[in-house]
């Protein structure tokens, strides 16, 4: 099944949820005008049909493969990558001092969630580049910036990000990779990482490791940890390749799905040789994770939005074309097209409404995120309260919505041939990595929603209640949120908050997503177009039947943890 | 991850739920004494942990294999079989004149229930030959009863159903295949046949295949279907075999899950020497195909309940042995097993909530069935509207709760080896075939709704509403039930029927199996044991939490066809 750009609808959401022409009112985002945002997000999404989406099917099938230490791609990767480099889309929102653009956020998202939804496991290559780009951006000496930077931010190396080890995954504090002083300024590095996406291939002419370690006579937990990068090929001072360093891809792991991402059990120092840099203060490492970890959490959420458009597409095409039965309680008996039936076009509306409105959410999300860099009151504390309910929510959207496509194709779903078992296959590792959905719950109740005493989440919701003014459903939802939020903050215990934590922050996700849809249908109220007509529809249907269900959480958010802890644990399950 | 089979929860929901005593009561079933009971149970669990389960991720990993149009199992697989053939397993309800044991189907139901929870494809070997035991019980010539029924029901031989063709799957009255006579009373066979589960293999002697096609001059659709008993080897009149007949597996699909299972393409008379036999009248082949349809629906969405099982057991012994993080809160910055995190016990409790629910819902329907055969008044239109809330519901459980499953795993859970991602894939299958879970619902809101004028599924919801009368959340969704009930017999269209089918069954499937868990609830009140502790903890938890989501869905029952079909199919989907 082939792959379009869903441009207009993304055009919209950086339009209005985003709110790009305010963002390009100031200096610094004042290239975005309406002619570069067209430009940019027509001209990403017909590269990404072009020349990942054919490759998304084939990296199911071969995969990445480890052989001697290197990892090969399907045919077609490399060439692919090499295109999206020269055509310079990695360098959007990039540093303009190192080559980059200079662009709203928003636009960078734009990029990924096109690359995404042509080839999810391949998209991840660019996206944890971000991660490089942006630790040793914030937190990289002169030195550093001048040596990675450029190369970084032009695609022409690419980055990964080492957090977990075996013991170490939600709980990063307790990684024990070591760094050792060799005297010279450098670190000697020396331990063993799991679940490293893209730690090895050959499609980047370096690949730029920041490294998460503990230097001698560090604090335990995660107060001594630091942040280190860790070239594949040691740099030398004038910026050619130098030696390899010591580290290596022993294994890739056997996955559920996104099979094209080499998924690397990486090993540093196995001959005493592995060299890294400190990048910031040493056991800063941390705080230095923290600075990517909202945009890594973003795009992490638009992964749901991605496989959610992609599996739309793909059932739609089928609904439109698969011929079988005729409409009920119709006197012509001649057999339709699924799409004329009436689950069918449930299901199908369903898929619209969750991939919109996780959409419309997520350049809401990444415009508070270009606020909040341009320094507009308020606006980073509200991104950092939309992160988790973007990566929660968003990347549940995506596991729903490639179920319902499945579903779609009934028996021929199942069959791997078809390609939606692989959507709904890619789509279920989004929920747990880059913190699992339980985690951005916690983050939810416990840091975001203290902000201010809970005023900052409460003021957001309030905010979505009078978007959501013409969807009595949707605002009755933000005002459930606002009720259950003042329980958090007064009456419940911390364990109360932490039981009701998924329940809340999917309400809230689904209450300001909404409102952003609600948004959109008012912009596009009285276009006699299609996509202004659709618009409404999908914003009624959101507001009626995916809020209505959204409250029916509330008693889950606000059940308490007594329950959970009658039993004890041997008897809690079996 | 071994299977333990979950013998107490059985045990408890054949009593409770199907009412074993009372069925044990009627002389047909009076051999199922609380001693028979607990010995199947038992034993079966036994013998499912001990030959199925081991062969479980085998399967997966290995597969079947399409050879020379033979199918191999990976090794083990035959032993198995043999072994469950000898020990009279597959016996447990076949008619005693054909050497069955006679007992209630909600004990086959149990049979079925652990084999699969151990080996979901593998179980589909014995599930399939229950079909064509029914075909041929119901519907067969005595001379076809004594060649086939003895070897069917002790399992020396298995059973296919051939329904689906590439245009007919849904609609099975558009199928093309063809039976001529053959002027002796048999019928030439000729057509393809598709997703044939188990079509072709080595484990029985014999393969018994019931197929549906057209003689000539049949009325066009589904009035013109006929139904054939076509044997893999053809039976000498002294019930040994005979030529092998003119039918070959031409290959096997490459699917998302149920790797161990055959799927086949079959093609009939290739060489036109393909030989069947009527089974019951000419053009009656549906009506032959309806008999098998409810065992065949209560045993899929036993797979839910299977898969559910497994999925718990799985993630609750990795939640008990992985170490990750210090309580919140807590001034013991130690990490604990993730088991004793708020938001682990909530994903524990809601996955045992879920499993325990559906359990009760099948067995509850198992013995609705069982009183129905014995003639007991509603009983049987009591057991067909309950089974699409066990097919479409139960099969939902099982995603839902293996893909909880995948998540307390974190990013173990999308490694294939942990085999959590393998009961996500297998689970999938359910909700799609014998039925789509949006033709359950349709079933639902256009037939077994109908019956008496709504009188008999309201009745069903009153008496729920009074089983659940300690949880006022519960009653209050069957209340829900009934005016939804209410709306569609009296003022909604067909289409609005159809838009709200798939919540309307949901609905009615939490309330019917909260309200049976409600009934096991009070069966062990006042108890002094885990099980009675466990059980009281699990039926609030379904009550307050569940239940109260599936009142959310009321407005996507009654929202009413309108919307759905305000945009034209192009511009439906993007």
């Amino acid at each position: 099944m082939d792959f379009t750009a869903p441009t207009a609808d993304q055009v919209l959401a950086i339009r209005i949820n985003a709110g790009i022409d305010e963002l390009a009112g100031h200096a610094r985002f004042a290239a975005a005008t309406p002619d570069m945002v067209e430009a940019i997000v027509d001209g990403i999404g017909q590269f990404a049909a072009g020349e990942f989406a054919p490759l998304n099917r084939k990296g199911d099938v071969e995969g990445a493969r480890l052989a001697d230490g290197e990892v090969a791609l399907p045919d077609g990767f490399a060439e692919a990558y090499r295109a999206y480099v020269e055509q310079g889309w990695n360098a959007i929102s990039g540093d303009a001092q190192f080559g980059g653009q200079g662009l709203p956020f928003a636009l960078a998202a734009n990029v990924l969630e096109n690359l995404g939804a042509a080839n999810m496991a391949f998209s991840l290559l660019p996206m944890l580049t971000v991660g490089a780009i942006e630790a040793l951006a914030h937190h990289g000496s002169d030195n550093q910036k001048a040596t990675y930077l450029a190369r970084l931010i032009s695609g022409e190396w690419s980055g990964t990000m080492n957090l977990t080890e075996p013991q170490a995954g939600s709980d990063v504090g307790a990684l024990r990779t070591t760094a050792t002083p060799r005297g010279d300024g450098t670190w000697l590095i020396k331990g063993t990482k799991i679940f490293i996406t893209w730690g090895e291939h050959q499609l980047a002419g370096n690949i730029v490791h920041l490294v998460l370690a503990r230097t001698p006579g560090a604090p335990a937990g995660s107060r001594g940890i630091s942040l280190f990068v860790v070239p594949k090929y040691l740099v030398n001072p004038d910026g050619t390749h130098g030696a390899r360093n010591d580290l290596r891809c022993v294994s890739l792991e056997h996955k559920l799905g996104i099979m094209a991402s080499p998924t690397c059990v990486m090993s540093f120092g196995d001959n005493d040789a592995c060299i890294g840099e400190l990048v910031g203060h040493e056991n800063e490492g941390l705080k230095a994770m923290f600075t990517m970890m909202n945009s890594a959490r973003i795009n992490v959420g638009s992964q749901g939005v991605q496989i959610a458009e992609r599996a739309l597409q793909q059932a739609s095409g089928y609904a439109r074309e698969r011929v079988q039965s005729a409409r009920a309680g119709s006197p012509d008996k001649a057999p339709v097209a699924i799409v004329e039936h009436p689950d069918v076009r449930r299901m199908l509306l369903r898929m619209r409404a969750l991939t919109e409105g996780a959409r419309a959410l997520l350049y809401y999300t990444a415009g508070q995120v270009d606020r909040g860099a341009l320094g507009i009151a308020g606006a980073q504390q509200r991104a950092d309260c939309l992160v988790p309910l973007i990566k929660a929510w968003g990347t549940d959207v995506g596991c729903e919505v490639a179920s319902i496509g499945v579903q779609i194709h009934g028996g021929m779903g199942f069959i791997e041939e078809t390609g939606a078992a692989q959507h709904y296959r890619d789509s279920r590792i989004a929920p747990i990595y880059e913190g699992t959905n339980g985690i951005q719950a916690a983050d939810l109740v416990t840091r975001k929603l203290g902000y201010e005493g809970g005023k900052v989440l409460k003021a957001l919701l309030a905010d979505r209640a009078r978007d959501a003014a013409a969807y009595p459903d949707l605002a009755a939802l933000a005002q459930d949120c606002a009720a259950i939020a003042d329980w958090m903050t007064t009456s419940a215990s911390l364990d109360d908050r932490l039981a009701g934590s998924v329940a809340f922050c999917t309400m809230c996700a689904v209450a300001v997503a909404g409102a952003q849809l609600a948004r959109q249908a008012k912009a596009l109220a009285g276009d006699d177009t299609p996509q202004a007509r659709a618009k409404a529809v999908v914003a009624r249907y959101f507001a009626e039947v995916i809020a209505t269900e959204a409250r029916g959480l509330k008693a889950a958010a606000m059940a308490g943890a007594g329950l959970l802890y009658e039993l004890d644990s041997e008897n809690l399950a079996g």
